[in-house]
C-alpha cells in the first residue's frame, strides 16, 4: 500500500464525525469519547503486521518490528481539550498510522519502528499535561500531588484512570517503553500565526520554549478617588501598567521569538471611588535560550522595582512555575529540514511556545525533533481551529520522507 | 455658656463609646445604633430654647427662632458607614450644637438658625447616598428605583424606612425645610491628604467636584502565550494600561485639582497562558469647572481611541453615572476665608472630590459653604479615620465665627 496523503485527510474528518459534536472536539482523556477515538485508530490499523499494546499508563502503542532492536518511533495523543479542535494531536497520530502501514506494506524496516498514542496530552480533565508522555519519560510527578486531584464532578484522578485499566501507582512502570529508542518524531499544527504570516505550509521545530510563571503583586494605598490629588497617590495599578508595556519592550530587544505575556490582572478593592490598593498580575516569559529567558526575568523583576520605586509602591514575585528549555536533535533538525524542502521547497525554522509530548521524550535523552504544519488564523483549543487539507497532505509527505531519512541514518 | 471647643471634642469622643466599636463607628443609617446617636444628641440640646422636629425623611431638626423668619442652616449627619470613623460626619452636627447652645443663650437672634442631621448621607445600607438632603433639597431619585432597593439581608428600603417612621411615599415632603433657608454652613473633615501636606488645619471648600463615571472596554484577542509572536498580537490589556497611565497626564495639565482613576480592571479570560482578550476598566473623572471636566472626558476618549488604533484593538465607553460640578456661594466663601484666617492665621481654598448634603443644599438655590479640617493621612470610612484635637477645637472655632459672620450679614 503505497503512502496516501489524502486518506490522512478522509480519516482525520472520519473522526471528527465520530468524536465531535457541534462545539468541536470531545475527546478528552479518561472518558467514554476518548476509548471511541483509541479503539477507531486500532481498528485502522488491524490487518497490519503490527503489534498493539496499553502500556501501564495508558499510552497505546503499535510496533512494527525492524532488523534491529534499536527504534524509531513517532508519537502524538488523541486526547483533545473539551470543545477543541480536530487536529490538535491526533494529526500526527493519524499521519503516524499512514506512514507505518506505508512501511509495513513494504517488509521488515532496518530498525524497528513504534507508533505510540500518548494519553493525556491535555490535562483537560485534571489539570496535569503530557501525563502518559512523562510516565514513559521516567518524569511523572509527585504521585501524591496527583492522587489529591479531582475533576470538576469530584471523581478522583487515580479512580478515573482505573476505570481504564490504569493503576496509577504503576504507571512510572511505563518509563520501559523508551529504553530502546533512538529517535522520537513528532507532527503538529502550529497553533501560532508564525507559517501563515510566512505563507509557509511547513516548518522544523528547533525545541520547546523554556518558561517563566509568576505571579508579581504590586502594593499601594486604597484613596478616595476623589479626594486624593494626584501626586499624593501610591497607586499599585500604575506599577502593573508600566510592567505590561515593559514587558513587551524587553521581549521585542531580546529577539529570538521571545515572548512575555501579561494573561491577567486583579485589582483590588476594584471600585470606581478608590484608587488601586493592590494589582496582583500573572506573568509568563518564554524563550528557547536558557540564558536570554534568564535576563527577560532578570530585566522585568528589576523593571518592576525601578517602578515600584518611582511609583512609592511596593512590589513581590512569586513563582508559579517553571521549566528549562528543550533543544530538538542537530541531526534530526537538518533531516526535517531537507524532507520539507523537498515536499514544499522552502523550510523555516521555528521554536515551540507551548509544550508538547516531544518535550518529555527529549528530556529523556531520546534524539527528537517535531514538524509544524501551518495553523490557519494561528487558533487551536477551539472548534475554529484548522489547517487546509492540501497543506496537512504536504505534512503526511514530509513526515514519510523525514521517516525514511531517518531510518536510512539509522541503518 | 459661652462657647466650648473643648466640649465639641470629649462628646464627640463619647458618641465614639456610644456607637462605635472595636471596629469603628457603627451608626448606620435606619439601625438601632443610628437611633443611639439621635437620642444622644437630642438629650445634649434638651433644656435650651430649641424645638426639635423630625420631617417626612427622617432628617432631625433643631430650631432657634429668631427675628427674622428667614433661615440659616448649619447641618450634618450622624450616620456612618459600617466600620467608619469616629468623626465622618457626625463633627458638624455635635459642632454645631455647641454653636446653637451659645447662640441660645445669648437670646433672640437676628434670623431664625437651625441644626438639621440629615438621614443616610451614606447610603451604606441600600446604596443610595444623600437620601434626607436630597428629598429635603426636592431632588430625590426615582422612587419605584428606591423602593427596589434592599439591603445585603433582603430587607426592601421602605420596610426599613417604615420602620424608623418613614414613609418613602412621603418622604419629598420634606422639601418644605428648605423654603426658608437663606444660608447653609457645613464642617466636614476633609477626607483627603491636601490640608495635611500643607500643614494647615482649616480650609474653605470652592464646591464639589462634577463627576463623570465610564466603564471603558477595550477588545483585543484570545491568543496563546507561547505561540503568539508579540507583534501579532492584539493584547486588550496593553489599552487599559496604555490609558491608565494616559489619564493621569490629563489631570495633570488640566490642573485646577483634576484627578483621573482608573479605580479597577477585569481582564478576560484572565489566565497565566493567553493573551487577555478584554480588558473592562472602571474611569472616574472630577473637577469642579464643567468645562474642565468635559475636556478631560474628550481627552480620555482620544487617547483610548488612539491607543486602539495602535494596538489593532476596540474600544467601547459605557457610562455609568455623572453629575455636574456643584459651586459654594462667593459671598460666604469670602466669609469662611475671614473666620479661619481670624482663627488659624492661614486659610486655604479647595475643591471637594467627595459629594456631601452640602452639594444638595446647594443644587437647591441655597447659598451654601464648607469648612474642610485636615484628615490625619488623608484617611476616611475606615477606624483610622483621625483629626488631632487641637484642629477640631479650631474647627468649632471657625464655625461659630463664620456663623456670626453670616448672621451679621443677614442681619
Amino acid at each position: 500500500m503505497p503512502l496516501d496523503p489524502s486518506r490522512t485527510v478522509a480519516e482525520l474528518r472520519e473522526l471528527r464525525e465520530l468524536t465531535g459534536d457541534e462545539n468541536g472536539a470531545q475527546r478528552v482523556c479518561w472518558t467514554e469519547t476518548w476509548v471511541r477515538a483509541k479503539d477507531w485508530m486500532a481498528e485502522k490499523l488491524a490487518g497490519h503486521p503490527l503489534e498493539l499494546e496499553v502500556d501501564e499508563a495508558g499510552n497505546q502503542w503499535w510496533t512494527l518490528r525492524g532488523r534491529s532492536g534499536r527504534e524509531l518511533v513517532l508519537g502524538g495523543h488523541l486526547d483533545s481539550v473539551p470543545h477543541g479542535g480536530w487536529l490538535d494531536g491526533c494529526l500526527n497520530v493519524v499521519a503516524g498510522s499512514e506512514v507505518l502501514r506505508r512501511l509495513a506494506d513494504e517488509g521488515e524496516p532496518p530498525v524497528t519502528v513504534r507508533l505510540v498514542s500518548w494519553a493525556d496530552e491535555e490535562g483537560a480533565r485534571f489539570g496535569r499535561s503530557l501525563f502518559g508522555s512523562s510516565a514513559a519519560a521516567g518524569s511523572i510527578a509527585d504521585q501524591d500531588e496527583l492522587r489529591a486531584r479531582r475533576d470538576a464532578d469530584g471523581v478522583a484522578l487515580p479512580d478515573a484512570l482505573a476505570a481504564h485499566g490504569v493503576d496509577l501507582d504503576r504507571a512510572g512502570e511505563a518509563r520501559g517503553q523508551l529504553e530502546n529508542a533512538v529517535a522520537y518524531l513528532e507532527l503538529h499544527i502550529e497553533q501560532g500565526p508564525v507559517l501563515e504570516s510566512l505563507d509557509l505550509p511547513l516548518g522544523v521545530v528547533l525545541g520547546t520554549f523554556g518558561v517563566e510563571r509568576h505571579q508579581v503583586t504590586f502594593r499601594g494605598q486604597a484613596a478616595h478617588a476623589g479626594s486624593t490629588p494626584i501626586d499624593k497617590r501610591r497607586d499599585a495599578l500604575a506599577g502593573a501598567a508600566r510592567l505590561e508595556l515593559e514587558i513587551r519592550e524587553i521581549a521585542k530587544r531580546t529577539g529570538g521569538g521571545a515572548v512575555c505575556t501579561m494573561g491577567g490582572v486583579v485589582t483590588r478593592p476594584g471600585i470606581v471611588t478608590s484608587v488601586v490598593e493592590t494589582a496582583e498580575c500573572l506573568l509568563d516569559q518564554r524563550h528557547l535560550d536558557p540564558g536570554a529567558l534568564a535576563s527577560m526575568l532578570a530585566d522585568a523583576k528589576d523593571a518592576s522595582e525601578r517602578f515600584a520605586r518611582e511609583e512609592d509602591i511596593e512590589v513581590e514575585w512569586e513563582r508559579i512555575w517553571n521549566i528549562e528549555p528543550i533543544l530538538f536533535d542537530d541531526a534530526l533538525i537538518e533531516l526535517a529540514d531537507e524532507a520539507i524542502r523537498e515536499v514544499a521547497g522552502t523550510s523555516h525554522r521555528l521554536p515551540s511556545g507551548p509544550l508538547h509530548d516531544a518535550a518529555e521524550v527529549a528530556r529523556a535523552g531520546v534524539p527528537t525533533v517535531m514538524l509544524f504544519v501551518q495553523s490557519l488564523r494561528g487558533l487551536s483549543h477551539t472548534k475554529l481551529e484548522d489547517t487546509r487539507a492540501e497543506h496537512i497532505e504536504l505534512a503526511v509527505e514530509a513526515l514519510d520522507r523525514l521517516t525514511t531519512k531517518t531510518l536510512e541514518r539509522l541503518a
